[in-house]
C-alpha cells in the first residue's frame, strides 16, 4: 500500500508557511503564536478526518482513528514545533506523514483491528522551555508534572508553559498517562550524512546514542608573554589544548564507538601577549554503549584532572547533561526493517545520534524510528533538506509498519 | 655617588596623579591631554634644572645639560606614556630617574666632561597610534617621518600623530637626526618575575628578544556532534589543539631559548553540539636568537600546514609583527654590572622580554638598559609596582653609570 504523495507534499508545504524564514526555513517555537497556527491546522485536520481529538496537561495533542477492537492504540507522531532557525522537516515530517498513514487508510476504506492514534508532543526542541522532548517526557509520567508546567520561558520568565498553554488554548483535560498505547513509530529525518553518503533509502533506528555534555574550566595565571619563562607560567590554554586534543584523540581511536566533540572554547584574558589565566570549554560525548559512554568520561575526567594537577593549576567541572543510552524495540526495528525491503527500499539497522520523542515512548511501549536521509545531513538551520521521495519513501514504510502493527 | 631618593619618589608620586587610576594605576595614552600634562611638568622641571629643553618633529623632548665639551651627549631616559590601565613605573621611571640624575650632579655641582641629555620619547606604547616605540624610531631615523606623522588614532581617525602633537603642544622645530648623542641609557622596570625570583638587585640588560606574532585560521566544516561519525568530520577545533599543544611543547623542550605563547582562541560556531567549522588563534614567538626564532617559526609554520592539509582543512595565515632580536652594546652592559657591583648590588646579565626605546638607539650609538625587579612580574595593569629600595638602587646605578660614560 502507499500514501498520496502529493497530498503529503502539499501538507508539508503548508506547514512550512506557518513560520516561514528565508526559502526553506522555519521558525515555530514551541507555545509561541506560530505553534498555535500550526495546532490549529492540525486539529482542524484531524477532526476532517473524522479522529476524536484529545488535548492532554501539556498540550499534547492526540487524534484517535478506532479500531475493530477497544484496545490500546498504535501510536504515530512527531512533533511541530522547531528551533530557532530551523528547517521543515525535523519534526513536522513525522506529524503530517502520520496524518497522511491516516487518510489514505480512509481513502481505502480500511478499518484496522487495534486503533491508531496521531500524536503531535510538545516542546521536543526545548530552546524557550526546559527541558527538551516535554511532551513525551510527560506523556510516559517520567517527570515531576507540576515541575514541568512551571518551567519559565528563557525570553520572558513571567510565562510558565502552564500559562502559555492556556494562552494558546492547548492546555488539556486528558491526564497524561491516561492514553492507552500498544506501540509507538516515529518518522524523521536523519539529521545525519550517514544514509546520504552511503545512498540508503530508510534507516531502522533500534537505538538512541547517550549523551554527556560537560564543561570545563581551567585556571592558571595570566602572565606576559615576552619576559615570563616557561617554567614560572601557569598557562590554561596549553593544559586545555592537551585536554582537547586528548578528547578528539578518544573517539578517533580504530574501532570506537564513542563519539566526542569540543564544540567552545574561550581563553581569558584573550590577550596575543598574555599567557592565558583561564581556559573553559565543553565536552560532548556520545555513545550508543552506556558502560563505554561512562567509561570514556571517567578517562577524560581523570585525563584533565591529572594535568591540571601536574602543570598547578585549579579545575571547575559542570555536567550539563547526562543522558544514557535508550534501547529501542528491537522487533518492532526488524519490522521496520522488513517493510522497507517489502518496498524495494535499501534500508540499515543504525542508533539515532541525536534525542527524540521516541527515547521516552520507548519506557510505555514497543518503539523504534524510521530515518530517512538529510542532504549533507545539515538540520536544526534553515537549510534543512530531504528530498521528496524520501520524503515519500519515509511515510511507505511507516504506512506499512503501522498498518502491520494493527494486526498484531 | 648616590641619588636623593626622597625627591625621586616624591616625584613618581606627582608624576602618579596624571591620569591616575584606581590606588597606583596610571593611564596616560601618548598624545593625550594627561600626556600633554606630564610633559609640560617636565619641561618646567627640565627648564628648572637649567636644562636646554629642544623638542623635534615627533614630539620628543630632550633636555640638555651641557659639559666641559662640546661633543654628542650622555642620553639617558625613556617615555612618560603608558597602555590602557597602566602602572606607574613603566616608561615613567627611566624618565624620572633621569632627572633625578641630572638634579644629584647640580647638587654637587657636578660639571661633566661629555654632556648629559635626559630623553622624554614621544609614543613607546603604541595603544592608540602605529607603530610603537615611534619616538625612538623617529629618533634613531629609522622609519618614514612623514607616514609616522600621518599615523591614524585608532580612537579616532580624525585625528594624527602630526595633529595631535600641535594640539598638545609639541610639535617641535628640531629635525629626528639632528641631536648627537654619544651613548644611550634606559633603567626600566622588569615586567618580568626574574630579579624577584632569583633575588637579584639588578639586570645588566645586554640585548631584546626577537618577536613574531602570527594569526592561523582553520576552516573545516560544521557538522552535528550527534550525528557525523568521525571520519566524516572536518573538525578545526580538534585541528587547533593539535597546533597549540605542538607549539606550546617546542618552548617547552629542555634547554630552548624560544619562548612561545597561543594567548587567543576562537572557535565558529562555538556550539556545544557542533563541530567548529572554523579555529582561529595567535602565535606569540620570541628568542634571543634570530636564527632559533626564524627556525622554530618555519616549524610551526610547517606543523601545521601539513596537520592542515592531512585533515583536509584550509589554512590563513597572517603576519602579524616581525621583530628581529636587537644586540645592544655589551661594553656599556659590562659598565652596568660594574657600577652595580660598586653600589654592593647582586646583577645578572640578561635579555630583555618586551622591546624598549633602548632597541632603536642601539643603532645609531652603544646603548644598554638597566632593570629593576616588578613585584610578581606584573607590568601593563593598575597592579604594576616596584619597590622603593629597587627603584632607588636602578636610579643609582644610572646615575654611576651615565657619569662614567661622560668620562670616557
Amino acid at each position: 500500500m502507499k500514501i498520496n504523495t502529493k497530498r503529503l507534499h502539499e501538507n508539508i508545504q503548508r506547514y512550512a508557511q506557518i513560520g516561514n524564514v528565508g526559502e526553506i526555513g522555519v521558525e515555530r517555537i514551541a507555545l509561541s503564536d506560530e505553534d498555535k497556527a500550526a495546532r490549529d491546522l492540525l486539529k482542524s485536520q484531524m477532526l476532517q478526518a473524522g479522529l476524536e481529538v484529545h488535548v492532554d496537561e501539556v498540550g499534547n495533542m492526540i487524534g484517535l482513528r478506532k479500531g475493530k477492537k477497544d484496545v490500546p492504540a498504535v501510536a504515530i507522531g512527531s512533533h511541530l514545533d522547531t528551533v530557532y532557525q530551523g528547517g521543515r522537516y525535523d519534526g513536522a515530517l513525522g506529524v503530517l506523514a502520520g496524518l497522511e498513514v491516516i487518510e489514505t487508510l480512509d481513502d481505502q476504506s480500511i478499518e484496522t483491528e487495534k486503533p491508531i492514534a496521531l500524536i503531535n508532543f510538545t516542546n521536543e526542541e526545548g530552546v524557550n522551555y526546559a527541558p527538551d522532548m516535554m511532551g513525551s517526557h510527560a506523556f510516559a509520567q517520567l517527570g515531576d508534572l507540576n515541575e514541568i508546567l512551571s518551567s519559565l520561558s528563557y525570553d520572558d520568565p513571567t510565562k510558565t508553559v502552564d500559562s502559555e498553554l492556556r494562552r494558546i488554548g492547548y492546555k488539556g483535560e486528558m491526564k497524561c498517562g491516561a492514553f492507552g498505547v500498544d506501540s509507538f513509530l516515529e518518522l524523521h529525518i536523519e539529521q545525519g550524512p550517514v544514509l546520504e553518503l552511503e545512498e540508503i533509502d530508510i534507516g531502522a533506528v533500534e537505538m538512541v546514542q547517550g549523551i554527556f555534555w560537560t564543561r570545563y574550566k581551567i585556571t592558571g595565571q595570566a602572565n606576559h608573554a615576552g619576559t615570563t619563562p616557561i617554567h614560572l607560567r601557569k598557562d590554561a590554554g596549553y593544559a586545555a589544548s592537551e585536554a582537547v586534543k586528548f578528547i578528539g584523540d578518544l573517539s578517533r581511536k580504530e574501532g570506537t564507538k564513542l563519539l566526542t566533540t569540543v564544540g567552545t572554547i574561550a581563553f581569558e584574558p584573550n590577550a596575543i601577549n598574555i599567557v592565558p589565566q583561564t581556559a573553559t570549554f565543553t565536552v560532548d560525548a556520545r555513545c550508543v554503549d552506556a558502560e563505554v559512554l561512562k567509561q570514556s568520561q571517567n578517562e577524560i575526567d581523570e585525563f584533565i584532572e591529572d594535568m591540571v594537577k601536574k602543570h598547578g593549576l585549579r579545575l571547575e567541572r559542570e555536567e550539563m547533561v547526562r543522558f544514557d543510552p535508550v534501547q529501542l524495540d528491537v522487533r518492532v526495528a526488524g519490522l521496520i526493517e522488513k517493510e522497507a525491503k517489502n518496498l524495494n527500499l535499501s534500508v540499515k539497522r543504525m542508533p539515532s545520534g541525536a534525542g527524540h520523542d521516541a527515547q521516552m515512548m520507548a519506557s510505555i511501549c514497543p518503539t523504534a524510528m524510521i530515518f530517512v536521509p538529510s542532504v549533507n545531513g545539515i538540520s536544526h538551520n534553515i537549510n534543512e533538506y530531504t528530498k521528496d521521495l524520501d520524503v515519500e519513501n519515509g511515510a511507505n514504510v511507516l504506512l506499512n509498519a503501522a498498518l502491520t502493527l494493527t494486526k498484531a
